[in-house]
């Protein structure tokens, strides 16, 4: 595949591939031509099912099972959601997130070369994931954490026995210095060129879920604005292919209390400005000053989509709707996205009979912990249990 | 499907579908007639490609999108296994566990006869996912768990919006309780016929993995002996269909604590009798009096494998090793396999050259505050980071 130049869809630039940044700031994505590309006819399951639009090899390792994660049909979320919903369920990947996609073409990447040492800028789920991929292939990892996430998710990530060191001070300065850096290691960050065309395999496994169809709209969580850009290079490269005639619409949400992206569509900007930050239970789309935001915003623009936030309180309800109608365990982050359907459905942006596709970002098994306790119906005692099922059936 | 008639592999007595146990007092399995089964020609995925060789059609729901986990080669596994090891990695499905196989099944078989309550007994992973399963296509379903299990598990079942009731007394006499009632709930439990037949899909994919060859081995963990019945009665089908030649041997691990299965292979029984208990850290695997105990020594046997019993440090040295080797995180339970696999190579049992697939039953996502938290390598402050990096790397 072509990938041999890195391009800046914001100012037209292009580098030699390698490069994450351009001159004028804005982040860079390797270039894909595919004007040829036609649906695979083989039967491979799985991202690898569209190596031909990917940069590197299919590899070997907890790599190789990446993808090919369901796309179910959710009636029981249409009257919630206001539209015909279903869920692309990414908490089935190896570590329980989307980030999977982006790790495997990171690390292969770095495996081809014969490179040693892989790397990561993370609060969670993505050092889970650099450092599980590079694990499963014998490679070295840096995980960098800022200092004031839960211990638990430390434990988390130290399990594959990364390097894990914590950072004190401004996780956008960390960001920045692994960005383009001149040290020997291949920083795998949320809007890499390597992660966002691992993690546009998504929207492709959408697509020819569809397909010769396609969903009206797609709905995501949106926090660096790494994995929007993905989605929509996807999007730009099956039209271009012809695989599409109409691009479907796509909706950021984030969560109000960190809405940087949401702020600047609301106010009409062509880019996106740091917001000071409050607390959320979505943590993980926690990003005040989102280094592909802008690009985010331009996909929005370009496929006519939309940008809304919610409150935590809604967050709060969708999550519980997502398992109690769904049987869906997700994080705060994924079911931001079923909060914002909802919104946008209640604004008339979304009509009833429209198909809206909404991406499940990540698992909630990882959190249980932050769950109620206080949940059991009642107690019974072993010989009372045919009365006390009968009381219950009845009582229904 | 001729699944109309339910029969006992220890006496032979038939009944009609429905029926859970023998008069024997052995559990029962559903009858399949495999003797013209040939390897699918569609390219459906996931378990209901062998729906042929199941009682209920696909449907609709989270039940749509089990199974087709990743069958992983580990070639870095292989010199801590003592053999060709691959993973058929089983916390890839809906609630992270193998259960979602058999509850797909259970809840399925309940919709289409039109009924409303579904339910279960069991310590966690069974109670999330026929909960999980019945949240999806909108039936009533009662979990009873023991009144002793942690809080955190309430939450991860009552997610999913089920009768949650705990039950002081003994867990063995409600699981009793539950087989053949006459009340109008089909219980999915560990070894009832309907869940059996959804569990065997695992063996059918592995095998299907491996064509036109087989595998020499597939081990896995065992408690109720419900699921290693089902790997059984699919390596029977597949050897009635012609599709493999030889079976391949079923290795058995249980921990050394509550081992019952173990204890009766080393002593030559042709049963299993009910131990004393002891604490361990596979604890989704620990039970005392195992009701399908006996259908998985015979298992053994017919394969010409064996049962063995490992130690909780052990368990932990395996779980240790799926996470920093392979980039898989497993609960204790599945662990123990790969502890087990380890220790029939030490004994020779199982040689360097051979195939050995395990089934990792479960994730061990759901339990991260059971993991060490003091494991961060270092803290650096974000001004230090570029020689920070550089000192790591030099240090290696």
């Amino acid at each position: 595949m072509d990938s041999e130049r890195a391009t800046c869809v914001s100012c037209g630039r292009a580098y030699p591939a390698g490069r994450q940044r351009c001159g004028c700031g804005e982040p860079l994505w390797l270039e894909t031509d595919a004007s040829e590309y036609d649906w695979p006819s083989d039967d491979t399951t799985g991202m690898w099912r569209f190596a031909d639009l990917l940069p590197v090899d299919p590899p070997t390792g907890l790599g190789a099972g990446v993808g090919g994660t369901p796309l179910v049909r959710t009636e029981r979320l249409d009257a919630y959601a206001g539209c015909r919903l279903s869920v692309k369920d990414e908490t089935r990947n190896p570590t329980g997130s989307f980030k999977d996609r982006g790790s495997a073409v990171g690390v292969a990447a770095v495996a081809e070369r014969g490179d040693q040492w892989v790397g990561t800028v993370s609060h969670g789920n993505m050092g889970m994931s650099v450092a599980a991929h590079a694990a499963s292939v014998g490679l070295d990892c840096l995980v960098f954490v800022p200092e004031d996430i839960p211990a638990e998710r430390h434990s988390l990530i130290a399990q594959y026995d990364p390097e894990l060191v914590t950072v004190r001070g401004s996780y956008g300065r960390l960001y920045e210095a692994t960005v383009d850096s001149p040290l020997p290691v291949e920083f795998v960050n949320s809007d890499s060129p390597l992660r966002v065309a691992g993690q546009k395999t998504v929207a492709f496994e959408i697509l020819e879920g569809f397909a010769p169809d396609a969903p009206d709209a797609i709905a995501l969580p949106v926090s660096s604005g790494g994995n929007a850009s993905a989605v929509w290079k996807a999007l730009r490269e099956a039209r271009t292919a012809g695989l599409i005639d109409d691009i479907p619409r796509l909706y950021l949400v984030q969560a109000a209390a960190c809405d940087p992206v949401a702020t600047a569509y609301r106010g009409g900007a062509d880019s996106v400005t740091p917001v000071e930050a409050g607390d959320t239970i979505a943590y993980s789309i926690a990003n005040a000053d989102p280094p592909s935001g802008t690009r985010a915003l331009a996909a929005v623009r370009d496929t006519d989509g939309a940008v809304v936030s919610v409150t935590d309180d809604e967050i709060r309800d969708a999550m519980s709707v997502l398992s109690s109608r769904a049987g869906l365990c997700v994080e705060a982050a994924s079911a931001t996205a079923l909060a914002g359907v909802r919104a946008l459905s209640a604004s008339g942006e979304v009509r009833p009979d429209e198909r809206v596709v909404l991406v499940a970002t990540g698992t909630g098994f990882k959190e249980g912990t932050g769950r109620a306790t206080d949940v059991v119906s009642s107690s019974i005692d072993v010989d009372s249990f045919e009365s006390a099922v009968r009381d219950r059936i009845e009582g229904s």
